[in-house]
């Protein structure tokens, strides 16, 4: 059972504006909420509708009918598992290896996808612009799976963090010099952009290197998505000091 | 002005059954019905929600009501142009290149993705079991764009292709080899398998090679996605002979 005011609070936290305000956020699914029962974010409340589901979990859930599910869900098809946690503060950027710096990403399967890469490639700090589409957007959080948990994403200025850092810029740019030429460094931020105008005039100002991924097929093809891009420019960060 | 039984047909299409049947697909956008246009794609029609259309477009359209186009969508928010396209009929395989090989990619985004990289590399032929979604279905072509065009893409029998085909079999699995360190032939038939269940074992049987991408970040941290990993490994295979 669930009363009406905690399914109002549970829909509410699909928009920003009142996952800010509970410092709350929700996710459906039993792997993803098994992954951060495990992680050090903390959890609010687990809400079943499977009876039993509870022990399977090892964790006290909240039984409610499988309508009550819908109700609180973001999905077409719900799932029989969904979380309530609390939003983690930020750690201080402690900055020791690679970070990646995203200038106004609004496509929150790309953020998702990305949050996952970083988390593959051992990435600890990811950056985002302000404008960059919220981490805990049921969206991404459906594409990050449990790497939410693993990568410290601090939301700030992105051209303060860049007139600040000592380290070189990386940024993705069409007419950037081919990636597989470059001496890539130990250290570093790799600054990608927004889906359809690419790196901002303001960060490109600040990009120390500009780099590119070479095209191979007709030149009427469309750009690479951005967390495609992404995947294949931090592949070569790593690959270059393996 | 569009009859019913048109647009009975044209939501029809949004089956495979009746794609095959009609040998017709639709698409939707401007900017991919312009990419399909100046294809080798034949069309069928072009409707258009909007007055002039054709004119700006250079080719005769239907005007259709806003109501009308929302029926014939299969987007939430239908666009003000869709076309009804001939589904091509599959160029016979010559394989000259690397050729990509696709063992039960069930999700319609990361086919569309995959095509794309394939239109990205240059990589012309892409060969896709009989169990891979199809690549006319509506989700494939919006995460595609134009590249439908500019790869043959060919749905058969893996297995068979993979046991007449004289090339090194590339297959992509957890526990390969580091591709980093691969000597990458300048031809070969790179596989990729089910988002759930990897390549499967009377595929893995024919692979001469089994290739992986190194995990930097934590050991519980998810497999990379099948679309990313695509990326990476077109990148390897592009980057050895460049």
């Amino acid at each position: 059972m669930v009363g009406k005011s905690q399914i109002k609070l549970i829909k509410s936290l699909q928009q920003k504006k009142y996952r800010n305000q509970h410092k709350l956020f929700v996710v459906e699914g039993e792997k993803t909420v098994r992954e951060l029962l495990l992680s050090k974010i903390e959890v609010s409340r687990i809400f079943t509708s499977e009876e039993n589901f509870g022990k399977k979990l090892g964790h006290i859930c909240d039984l409610v009918s499988i309508s009550e599910m819908k109700q609180m869900s973001s999905l077409k098809n719900s799932s029989s598992v969904l979380g309530v946690f609390h939003i983690p503060k930020s750690e201080k950027l402690e900055i020791k290896d690679w970070t990646v710096g995203l200038d106004d990403i609004r496509d929150p399967g790309n953020l998702g996808t990305i949050i996952r890469l970083c988390d593959w490639f051992g990435i600890k700090n990811l950056v985002c612009s302000i404008t960059t589409v919220d981490c805990y957007n049921p969206k991404v959080l459906q594409a990050t799976m449990g790497s939410i948990s693993r990568v410290n994403i601090v939301y700030m200025n992105l051209k303060l963090f860049l007139e600040e850092t000592e380290l070189p810029i990386y940024g993705a740019f069409m007419d950037g010099k081919v990636v597989y030429k470059e001496k890539i460094p130990e250290k570093g931020v790799l600054v990608m952009g927004n889906e359809a105008n690419g790196v901002s005039k303001e960060i490109e100002a600040l990009c120390t290197n500009k780099i590119s991924i070479p095209q191979f097929g007709d030149s009427t093809t469309e750009s690479l998505n951005v967390a495609t891009a992404t995947s294949i420019l931090l592949n070569e960060i790593r690959r270059f000091s393996f």
